[in-house]
């Protein structure tokens, strides 16, 4: 029988976060929602991934409320979960690009020069399990 | 190396649409993103999922401008694809979910009355093939 979806604690979402590496950027561009599959890595508590500086990503996420979410959804089995980060998106500046430990896990897929990095520092931060925890 | 990613052809869009039963509903509520992983049908070229008549997409999904998402992302090997679909979400009337001959794929996972049918009815759709199609 199907049971309620269980809300993930912040500790569980973090750490459900920080064992992917695909997830999905959310903004609105005039009111029309965009949403971008990107890889990103958990820097600190905030998400940081890396884009082109002339995508549509580098026009929209600086100083724009976005939702980032990642999920598991296994439909065979009727079970899943998915976390959404809700925040601001932020550049960061190249100084602090070097020093991000986590840069190696962002190489991109797609050929390109993505050498503009974005961090969303977590203002909320939400997780549902479905389907029971299987 | 790294590939730039391949645009898919719409016939391509709707058949991994077609494969797939798990995606993510997207839209602005008064200008900030929200998404929300939703299992759906094909049917007859639109989308069609159910939810409940008293949750956030009840409220927020008929009339609306949305965008469906669906992919499949596999960092270690570093390829996937995504689909989306941009289109007005539309209540289903009770008298044409009866005819839906999809709905036996829209079992909810989660527990709840979800006696509210949408059908997102595409006005674009655009998929992307990353990192080669291996």
């Amino acid at each position: 029988m199907a049971e309620h979806p269980r809300k993930l604690s912040t500790e569980e979402c973090l750490e459900r976060l920080g064992s992917h590496s695909d997830g999905r950027i959310v903004f609105c561009d005039d009111g029309a929602p965009q949403i971008y599959p990107v890889n990103f890595a958990v820097d600190s508590g905030s998400i940081v991934f890396r884009t082109s500086a002339y995508g549509p990503l580098a026009t929209h996420v600086h100083d724009n409320e976005v939702a980032f979410e990642v999920d598991e959804l296994d439909h065979d089995h009727h079970h899943g979960w998915s976390v959404i980060v809700y925040g601001q998106g932020q550049t960061v500046d190249a100084d602090e690009t070097h020093g991000l430990t986590s840069l190696h896990m962002l190489e991109p897929w797609a050929a390109g020069s993505r050498t503009l990095h974005f961090r969303i520092t977590p203002r909320q931060l939400t997780g549902r399990q479905f389907g029971g925890d299987h």
